[in-house]
């Protein structure tokens, strides 16, 4: 069953789901952060299908979340490292990390977040680079911007009617 | 075609996104944060097909993201507001915002980040909530935890040797 692209809405919640494509390929960039590159790293870590990686591999090069360089000539190896585009998409896994891991972890973490230089964990949170504030409602809420179509400001006029 | 549940694996990001279900769950919750509730709400939001969105409210209240309640009692009519658990998952999507307008937004913001008490956009970022250190790499990574199994410590392993 192909599922319908979400690349046509405006919305950029949908548009970046789009372009992930499915889950994973979060699985594979959350293993590509961890440092693995060949395909047979990726293969071992995720026990997934090699056609199935092969098609989530392509779908992640071709969004430009991944970059495939050949690392040998003879014979000829690829590896997959992340782009520039695939990098910023780290707090999205860190994000997903922490409430994974407050809300369906009950005999402990199994990932964790480390700060490297002291070894201690990290407690990930989300502030406004500018204020430094947190971001928390309902200081902090998401509104239709200036390239808004029509159907996603009333969306977000109806959250404000229902204040 | 059914997808293979992550449900069994030990990586917290997995069991996240089992948990979400799938894509349209994530706009259901986007919509729920804009203070969407209703049945006729999400669909007209969403576009989505109605037996689909029933099958995605269903999924999201059993992993206990929303919680259905009757807010009229003749005619019964039912509202689905988010949970403690899924209130938790706004920095989810608020960090995939923020990846989706950086890199496919083209014609510019239709959706951004709001200080409401000032009006001004704010920029979300990842500090760590102890030191207040920008959660960055190499500085912070992801590193296997007490409750690991054998392939999650692997990875993480390998993901070591590689540095």
């Amino acid at each position: 069953m192909k599922r319908k692209s979400f690349k046509t809405m405006s919305c950029p919640i949908a548009r970046g789901l789009d372009r992930v494509g499915e889950w994973w390929s979060i699985l594979i960039l959350r293993d590509a952060f961890a440092g693995l590159k060949r395909f047979d790293e990726f293969e071992e870590s995720l026990g997934i299908a090699p056609n199935m990686l092969t098609r989530r591999l392509k779908a992640l090069t071709a969004s430009g979340l991944l970059e495939k360089r050949r690392y040998s000539l003879h014979p000829p190896r690829y590896e997959y490292v992340l782009t520039a585009r695939g990098r910023d998409f780290r707090p999205v896994l860190t994000t997903l990390m922490a409430w994974g891991n407050k809300h369906f972890a009950p005999e402990g973490k199994s990932v964790r977040l480390i700060h490297v230089p002291t070894g201690r964990e990290a407690d990930p949170i989300l502030v406004d680079r500018v204020s430094g504030l947190p971001i928390a409602a309902p200081e902090f809420r998401m509104a239709a911007g200036p390239a808004a179509n029509e159907r996603t400001r009333r969306r977000y006029e109806g959250a404000e009617d229902a204040r």
